[in-house]
């Protein structure tokens, strides 16, 4: 095989690689050991769809994390995974209860109810997260056939919002779902940065709470693309690669989907990336939080900072860094960091917050 | 940035890269020419979901191939590709004809059914190609509310059997539909090595004959992954954003997907990796084509090769190289050529038939 | 044909014809005129789904009520006229905005969602009723893929919870939601209450005001089983025929549901049963309006009394007469009126509520 | 309640109730004896929605004819009934192997696809009837995710060519279905006139031999409208009220539904009417067979009469009697009986194609 050093491409560089932003994480590219990783994969032939020897050792780097029962399906995005996990764990009259601001329902076209015919119970909550209280707004009425049936709680870690929800938290949430015989599916899209800030394995959220099904997010932690159905609790499922299959979700050349998940998992990767968004926003947080006119509205506990802060500020400041407003109207904004985002860059944030807010 | 040439990873090699077959050419890797062009991508921020520089540029790349109507819309997989490609061109009460071998009927889970609520109108062919008479079978009943409208007609070029629509053929095809008030879609997971076949430029046998939506497959052609649905006739289709996004389709960081596609397109890697798997695939032919016992079973057109022999030798020779059964019963196998197959490979491969054939 | 009068049937009586309740008005059975009109459809032959002489006849009768652009498409029942008219008015990117109290939302099993692909963006009301305001929350975004394109507003006339919009109210509701290029639907379950409670045409508050499809509900007024799809502006939509179809939605012999709507309209049974049923439910609020520990949750508007007393009364009361608990930990209850409670079954209740107040 | 003979009834008469064709069993109206049945029921309140006492003591009924495991879910028309049969039957990955002339391919415009999301896997047939051997055509692949798996098997008795598979054929299948781990669904819209055409009660080609869920076809054997899904098989299912509910084919009245089915079922209005409409067919056959230039097409076996000749002919004919051509390029038609067919209307018909035979 060629030397990857060496090749030349026809493709040409399009953009400067040394601007960030705070929009978002997925605005940042890959992060370079994952990207080493994908040389070390290509080169001959391997079995198409999932049989190759990188998705077979994908299962044991699983199982370092979540227990020897954990089953990881590789996909392509978090919608994809959400709703093949969804998928896997409703019967055709099944629905999701899920708070009002999860990915789930806001953020996905449409595609739980479109391609899954899934029904969202949704539920407001203060700071995104649900609760048992909460869950028990939309969890009755099993045995009504004109309502669809309650079969699965979805809880986002850490959610939307930035914030993280405790072990104990999810461990009630499990506990009062499987009570009711639903069962629960974490979307897990930033599931790296929350474990970094509870400072505990992932599975002692997941696994040894009782979830049952996780969607695995890569691509905001530093794949390129790429995430993973991680089935935790086998009875709770059945015939997951023909789901991820009709949902579209299966790779062809799937070793580079696993590949990438290695790299992540083998060693420490992962934790690497989390600790580093996360202490990124708490830096942008802590130099925020004394500038009058600014108020953070979420507890900072992953890689966001939530801000309300006068709207012309905003978007003075949007022409120097790219970010986005949360809700417009309040005024409302969202900082997102990443792995790639330096001590630098959030200083230099900061320093144009306050230039601007002098204005 | 770190430079790629020196990061080390935590994934370790799990495979011997110098082992190849003829099983599929989605069992290859990725050409080193697309895999540089993932570095060159790399770094700093860039607007998620495709508003990045490259999937900008992807545009006039395609220009240059498509005419400057084209626009394309990267995606993850080919049935994710033709999904969202047959949900543009179809009402809610829309069907799509098909040759009964088409890829969307027998190999996409049914998920062009399941995702897309499409109804498929197939017809039995010889060789995996429609003509005006064999559409006609299908093409009625449009005031008939008691049977789904037929809409488009989904041709595959080249085709699952390894045959090649001639321009003329295609454009009799697009003239018929059209003429019937149909739209033709066409599934192109293999149109490099069509246009290398007929030896003609791509839009020769797309736009030039009014093909309205193509499904541009780039994965077998030397991708990690990607394809994109190119849109042809603008005037076919809307909202394709939103139709890619609710089919789960929407590619967060989309820099990755678009920057292989200028890697292919930009000059003419996708054309030399075309005629060389085709190469292969006659030089394979002319090789077995004087074994006795051994019937090539359609013309050889682009990169596979469809031969009949005796059941037993089959099995021995899969022991040697990886191939699969196409019609087990019938003792039909399929040999596959790829970009990365080699003269050597071809050689030793006929070499092997010859031995088991001869015991 | 033989004579319907004298003719004998193997069907026995199992019910007391002469039991009624306040659980709900499709609890009634068909009016005495509905059920004549059966007999003056049936013999003979009439071509089967729709082409026949009494769902020709049925559109000049609709068009007396709602002018002459207004087409009918008899259904079955009302979730299926609900999910037809949502799909006609919706691309599949489409969504649909209604109160979180509408029946589309939590009476119909996901019928929506699983059937139509449609994902509902609900508001939380006081009173089951939208406005511009309460709209506006969910309208927006119609540029951005990643949420479901708000396309239609759905409000139910008279509501679920028995308040009935004014013209006035109807007419902010549309006027608004076309300016955002959204089109209005209506859930006319219980149309002719509302009509009967405005005391005005049933135009005035639908093609008047620019309603754009309606499903006119004729079970709940009298009729065996049977609504209607009428599209008042025929540019909103197309191929309704289709659409009812692969909605499961085409009655073979449609004669039978025409002629049933004939009897309602076309004269007036349609008002004398609506006003039938909304003034025995002032009579029953009249009558529990002075109870001590009873009262009345919404404006008494059409054939509908929400109620709220004591859990252990109800439970009482129940044994006496059939009618269901709304929201059972609040105490909140449901009492429905039909074309065919009497005022001696009102006096009845009252005094049975009276006597289990006392207890 | 009125007297139902006195009653008066705004609709009017729209059609002649003497003239009859042979275009199909749904032209035909109600038999007055079903009629009949629907003011047995009427009057009072019954609770919606299936929990009445029609709808109870219809099991009973149902008892009589399939067993004391049959459980009947009355529905409104055959599209729902297979649609809602079919979901049961099979996982969100499942597939049905069908005749390719099978109503649920060829006339429910789409909807298995779309309402249902399942993918059809045809076969075709000389004669509307599968076979072990032709079901070998498309059962294999379960294992692979590439395909929709079959699951379950449908088949329609009689068919939609009006022949009839015997008792052993319809064993047969099941078994072969059942070695498979397949389920067998039987579409019986005219299952009453094949019970008559072999003269055995219908639990002998059902029940008796494994059939796992049935269509039960009430409207082209008398019925205004209705049908049933009747679960053979109490294991091959569950949660078939929900399925009713979200397949939009839930009755809220439905004891009018019920009483219709009873009516039929109870004694044995559902044997005479089949019986009398395959007389007639038989009388149809026999009188047109020795004409000349007149080709019956298949075994006359059931209530219809394939034929093919002059398509001129035809088309005068139809200017007399209605009747609908099958295959109009090959001249092929389709004369189909019913309950209320007369020996006159037959004699007629056959004078009258022989008068247009000699023109």
């Amino acid at each position: 095989m060629a030397d990857p050093q060496t090749v030349k491409t026809d493709a040409r560089r399009h953009h400067d690689p040394e601007v960030r932003g705070f929009a978002s994480d997925n605005y940042a590219g890959a992060h370079p050991e994952v990207l080493a990783a994908l040389a070390v994969a290509n080169g001959g032939h391997q079995v198409a769809y999932g049989e190759d020897a990188y998705t077979e050792h994908l299962q044991r780097v699983m199982h370092s994390h979540f227990g020897p029962t954990a089953e990881a399906f590789p996909v392509f995005n978090g919608t994809g995974s959400n709703v093949t996990a969804l998928q896997a764990l409703t019967d055709r009259w099944g629905a999701v209860i899920c708070a009002e601001t999860a990915h789930i329902n806001v953020d996905e076209g449409g595609a739980p109810e479109r391609m899954g015919g899934l029904k969202l119970l949704t539920v407001p909550t203060p700071d995104g997260k649900l609760t048992p209280e909460l869950i028990d707004r939309q969890a009755y009425g099993w045995d009504d056939e004109h309502r669809a049936m309650p079969q699965v709680v979805s809880i986002t870690q850490n959610t939307e919002l930035g914030t993280v929800y405790t072990v104990e938290e999810i461990r009630a949430i499990v506990d009062h779902a499987h009570g009711h015989g639903m069962k629960v599916h974490l979307d897990g899209a930033r599931i790296a940065n929350a474990a970094a800030s509870l400072d505990v394995p992932m599975r002692a959220f997941t696994n040894a709470v009782g979830v049952d099904v996780l969607s695995f997010g890569g691509t905001k932690n530093g794949m390129l693309f790429g995430e993973a159905v991680v089935v935790l609790n086998p009875d709770a499922v059945s015939h997951m690669k023909h789901l991820r299959k009709l949902s579209m979700q299966l790779a062809s050349k799937m070793r580079f989907v696993s590949v990438q998940l290695e790299a992540l998992l083998a060693r420490d990767l992962w934790l690497r990336n989390a600790r580093h968004s996360n202490a990124m926003a708490q830096r942008l947080a802590e130099g925020v939080r004394g500038i009058d006119g600014v108020e953070i509205l979420h507890p900072v506990q992953a890689n966001a900072v939530f801000a309300r802060l006068a709207h012309d500020v905003s978007e003075r400041l949007q022409k120097r860094f790219r970010f986005y407003f949360w809700d417009e109207a309040a005024g409302d904004v969202r900082w997102m960091c990443s792995f790639d985002t330096t001590e630098e860059d959030v200083d230099a944030f900061v320093q144009a917050l306050k230039e601007e807010m002098a204005k």
